[in-house]
């Protein structure tokens, strides 16, 4: 057995049955392993970031690794990207990456780089393999890394040789290391805080704290304790809808998240960070919550929220209690596209536990509001901030919930066109798939930043911020990569083409002109 | 006057006057200082890859640096790929990297990442400024090690508040480092092996001794003493058609490349590398060279080798002796389309002084033999192996031609879906470049290498080698992004559409199927 196969075997072994793939010449005995050793599902994305991007997506719907298949240190960095937001989304990854035989290496041939080195920067856990008969172990160890609470980014370095020898020898499975359990004393604290200054208390919550099982405690503790309760902007991955807690984020723009946050002089923070500006701005600070406000963690991005609630509720005495209801569903909204009329309408029309890929950006900041009362959905963020992660999100989402609940991207145009390869991936593999290209033909975001310096864009800047000369045409571009699609000018257009789309095991695109 | 501004006016006066760009919400202090200041040249790529992939093509042309404006370290990580090629094809650039400011980066907002560790993996030369008094200098600094013989990759990380803070400071134009001048010693050992062993020795060329002004010393050379001239397979950018050498380049294929060169006792290098294989195959050496060859160096890398060449004939007392003649200029092939018939067809119909930016891949291998007797032109290569560089290139040659010249990239569909987005720019930009997509529909080359591993691929392989299902229409891609396209299935057709495209200053794209 040579070093590929025994790899393709420890990782099936160990729970990876999808890899998420783009190929080059030093992985063609992986490639051949993965034909010979049946179990895995292998999905093309025809550039690194849409593959990234589409394992974050995975992890986050199907809440386990798959894996990635990259081609040397620039096949890497081609993905970095979205390995950036996946691991700000804090997403189990394990990425394969071949690369030069190790005798090869010395000799600097054209596709040498650090591979190792730019690993580094976007991963939790790196390492190189460097013997066949090590090889499965080092697999395993990188698919317990990724396994790690609540997820890491694991990237093995596959050099050609490793893969070609014989001598490779399956991994035993490796258990992913326990969670830290929550201190009773950070138990103690929040309770205390929450005793003597709950209606001036702050729980920021993040991570797997925001998703349903959490619900409940937060709601009771919450109720019994009179604390606001409150999800990181930058969460990945939220529970929403019917039945779940109709939390807002933190906002995105400086003076609206210090304004927010004022009154509180203490936040717990559950698995979210200490709220801290996207950017600094001359002459704002760099935090949002007041200068005088107390922070406790009650549980660390790394630590399993759910004991340390229920034992915070148990401490309270905080009794079981309805999560409210958010009042009926909306209608669909009608005339020209509004934020507030789009999520309305796709709060009316999604279907039961939809996934929501949202990278609207500007035009969707809004959206929460009036979205509450649509049926229980799951709702992705871009995490890390690096644009172009909500194609290939969605495309990933869509096979981790194995082709079983419908995705609706709500996507920025300019964003849309960093990954837009995995409309390809959608069509390739039939996936649910309905996106909502939100087209206003610039980088909208940036005017508004760009107005922070004091002035209106002139002439050059526009040169690096409008998109419409000349204009995009999304209908046509999804067709050529085989995906229907139509434009919407109005939301009631916009409702009916996104309806139709549901009954299909195809993807779809709307070009919605905002 | 603010940092921005300073760095603005620091990169025009130190010869810089085109800025290849993707910006975000830390730069904006940066586009506002290019509102302000007038004289830079601003392009927008609507990906990183393109952005720097055009700043490659850019100085390959211009023969000068043009500045890239990319956005914190996912952004430098997006454009990471083609940097690894521009750092392979000895170019300059000065890549700016916005960044968060710099008390900011402690806490740890989304987009903060290791963006110097990432710039290190591929640049010569990376500089955080910290301070705006010095920001101008650094500047300078920057440019001039872009500028150092041949070219490099000059990284400088531009913290926010380093742009927005007062008291910069204009810096002064730094020169380049001389090129170090080539050893009487190597001239003189060059000397002594060509009059013993001209007939058993290869003089492999590459970097700038490939460029026209170098061919008639090596011709003088070559004749003078029997030597065989051959150019580095991976050699970024060569002077090619009537009155220049007909070179070959040593082949990719590892069997083929040994045998080419196993009667050479001598190998010279002239800004060329010991050739070795592109990757490690079982059972084959890394070098493609005789293990009983003596290699020397005339002249590295880093080397300007006009000089030495000169100093080299004159020692030989090389008589000039003119380039020999080429042939008639083929006609148009007709038919379905093969390698030698479209190289010959592009011979047939190209202008003068044409560009060729060649990302073929596997299809265009033998295009050479069959285009000598084109007129004179620039055939630029990918000399990184990371695909996704010829149409970013071809699209910032045609500015570093200042739109001069025709542009025709020859290039192969797969690495053309990894930056698609390039079509826009020569939209939005009106740029003269004529794209013929080589629509195999696969990974063709993979499947060549797959063969080597032993087997023909199954069908989990050919999930990740194939692009036919679904197909991709390049015709609609293009016209999607403003760019008028039309398909071909013959040479003539092809021949004919590429005619017609040469009287419009407007891109155009050939889907040729292949």
């Amino acid at each position: 057995m040579n070093g590929a196969k025994s790899l393709v075997k420890t990782l099936l072994a160990s729970g990876i049955d999808t890899c998420f793939a783009n190929p080059g010449t030093s992985e063609m005995h992986f490639v051949a392993a993965l034909d010979q050793v049946p179990g895995m599902k292998c999905v093309l994305g025809l550039q690194e970031n849409v593959v990234t991007g589409m394992a974050d997506g995975y992890f986050r719907i199907a809440r386990k690794p798959a894996c990635t298949l990259l081609h040397c240190g620039p096949g890497l960095a081609n993905g970095m990207g979205n390995l950036h937001n996946a691991r700000r989304a804090r997403s189990g990854i394990v990425n394969i990456v071949g690369d030069q035989a190790t005798y090869h290496r010395p000799f600097d041939a054209p596709l040498t780089a650090d591979t190792a080195g730019m690993a580094q920067t976007v991963s939790q856990w790196v390492r190189t393999s460097v013997d066949s008969a090590r090889l499965g172990r080092d697999a395993a160890e990188a698919v317990a890394a990724a396994r790690s609470f609540p997820g890491q980014i694991a990237t093995l370095i596959l050099p050609a040789d490793v893969s070609w020898n014989e001598g490779g020898v399956v991994g035993e499975p490796v258990p992913a290391p326990a969670s830290l359990p929550v201190d009773g004393n950070a138990i103690e604290n929040a309770a205390r805080t929450l005793r003597a200054h709950g209606a001036d208390t702050l729980i920021l919550v993040g991570g797997t704290a925001v998703l349903s099982d959490a619900h409940p405690w937060l709601w009771r503790i919450a109720q019994a304790t009179g604390a606001t309760l409150m999800a990181d902007f930058v969460t990945a991955h939220l529970s929403r809808g019917r039945g779940r807690l109709q939390l807002e984020r933190t906002p995105y723009v400086m003076e609206a998240a210090i304004k927010a946050l004022q009154r509180y002089r203490h936040i717990i923070l559950v698995n979210a960070k200490p709220p801290v500006g996207f950017f600094a701005y001359p002459g704002l600070p760099s935090t949002q919550y007041p200068p005088d406000a107390q922070l406790q963690v009650l549980a660390r991005a790394d630590q399993d929220p759910l004991p340390a609630l229920q034992a915070l509720a148990s401490l309270l005495n905080a009794p079981e209690v309805a999560i409210p209801d958010p009042g009926p569903r909306p209608a669909v909204a009608t005339g020209a596209p509004t934020p507030e009329g789009l999520a309305q309408t796709v709060a009316a029309v999604m279907p039961e536990h939809a996934i929501i890929s949202d990278e609207s950006v500007s035009f969707g900041r809004g959206f929460y509001k009036f979205s509450h009362a649509a049926p229980p959905n799951d709702w992705l963020h871009l995490a890390g901030g690096a644009i172009g992660d909500g194609l290939p999100v969605a495309t990933g989402a869509a096979i981790g919930a194995q082709k079983q609940r419908r995705v609706i991207s709500l996507q920025a145009d300019g964003s849309a066109m960093y990954s837009l390869q995995s409309l390809w991936t959608q069509a390739r593999e039939k996936l649910p798939c309905t996106t909502i290209i939100l087209n206003n033909s610039k980088y909208n975001i940036l005017i508004g930043e760009y107005a922070n310096v004091g002035a209106t864009p002139g002439d050059t800047a526009m040169s690096m911020l409008d998109l419409g000369n000349p204009a995009l045409n999304w209908v046509g571009l999804a067709n050529a990569m085989g995906v229907e699609a139509a434009r919407a000018t109005t939301l009631e257009q916009c409702a009916d083409l996104m309806q139709a789309s549901f009954g299909k095991q195809a993807p779809f695109l709307i070009e919605l002109m905002v």
